[in-house]
């Protein structure tokens, strides 16, 4: 089979905050919505773990408004899972029995709002460190740039989401010949390279580490820097995040 | 005499984008402005060279319109300096004997824009790497918090002024006691250390550099990546930038 990709001519870019989304051409790019600690991360878990779709909104009303749609509802703010939802920002929370063929309505400070920012994108797919490899042999077979946008802290940079970009840069680049003119890109890569022998240590003096402390979720933060538990890879049709494989297989 | 500052309380952050300073409270802060290629090093250059005032304007019709009122006018577009001007963007226009006691109206594609950007803070001040160590031990003399913001280019992150807000926060955090739970602040610290040694060798991929090759002012770029130069100080008062030595010994 004749491969008709132009690998040699693809792109990646690093958008650091949803506010400067504006700068890129996302209408002709795949954009990798990134939340390390927590969103995106716990997506993947939920998708791993068997989740049927997975619908971000904005507000807690739109997500408790799902509960009488049958759907297990999770809310996110401050780090904190809110009173009254199913499900919170953990991703030890997306494990388990109840998880398997679920639907799921999900806000959360800042992830699901840059999924939501990214919406005019040609393509919006999740990533976190748990699906990294899976998410870039995926990447190399498509034909378009890609754009990594780094949900931050309410449109604050933030580190462990520019760590995650670093890595899919230094993977599309140095594996399959991605090129990039962006400094963004460039200062991620850096930056991953630095920290991917020991990322937690890395990020101690994070300050989204340092918000988090208070909340006692050591064990969330290192399992979400493990890279590669997961090979889901959620992607956004319509308002709504599917396992793309499962989509693939029905051929939807 | 007594000490009156308060300095293990100072912190310092980074702003990495125009587009993001309204997440900083600068109205309490003293604002760096920092556009390395080539804005605030020109204006380093001006004063070092006697000039009286530079007055950062944000468009070509109104820095034009300082001519008839005596002053020198200047414009950068993309990198290239405009028809009809009497300087551009290139530190070594701001130098000899035609700098001396002038009057400069200036505007540029980033750096100027970036300056006004900045009018609501505490203070405004201008860095570059020709004034580093005369900038630092003046902010240490400071009460207030400190805030680097990168002009970078239209809005978007760029390399060069991310390693001289790093500069900034590595000598501030390690020398001088200041704090800081600013992740881009961290960033860039890690940048500046990884390239410090080399920065032209560093930025050589950067897309800043790419832009400015095609006009040949590799000269201009190795001048602006020297440190300390100068140990002039601009500072906005108003709408004007004056030497701060100068305004010192005025008693102004």
């Amino acid at each position: 089979m004749i491969n008709n990709h132009t690998p040699h001519n693809r792109t990646i870019e690093v958008c650091l905050s949803p506010a400067l989304i504006d700068l890129f051409d996302i209408e002709h790019s795949i954009v990798v919505v990134i939340d390390i600690l927590r969103a995106t991360s716990s997506i993947c878990v939920g998708f791993e773990n068997g989740a049927d779709h997975i619908i971000p909104v904005s507000t807690t009303e739109e997500s408790l408004a799902y509960r009488e749609k049958g759907y297990l509802v999770g809310a996110e703010r401050n780090g904190e899972m809110l009173d009254g939802f199913d499900l919170g920002n953990s991703p030890f929370g997306y494990m388990g029995p109840h998880i398997k063929g679920a639907k799921i309505a999900l806000t959360t400070t800042n992830g699901t709002r840059a999924i939501n920012a990214a919406k005019t994108a040609n393509t919006v797919v999740v990533g976190s460190f748990l699906n990294l490899n899976a998410l870039c042999a995926w990447l190399k077979e498509q034909d378009n740039n890609v754009v990594c946008l780094a949900s931050g802290w309410k449109n604050a940079f933030n580190l462990e989401d520019t760590l995650f970009a670093g890595a899919v840069v230094d993977k599309l680049i140095e594996e399959f010949s991605y090129s990039s003119n962006c400094d963004s890109a460039i200062a991620s890569q850096h930056l991953y390279r630095l920290a991917k022998d020991d990322m937690y240590g890395f990020l101690e003096n994070s300050s989204h580490r340092k918000r988090l402390e208070r909340l006692h979720i050591e064990s969330d933060i290192e399992f979400c820097l493990t890279p590669n538990q997961t090979t889901a890879i959620p992607i956004l049709k319509g308002d709504c995040l599917y396992n793309l494989k499962v989509l693939e297989k029905a051929n939807l």
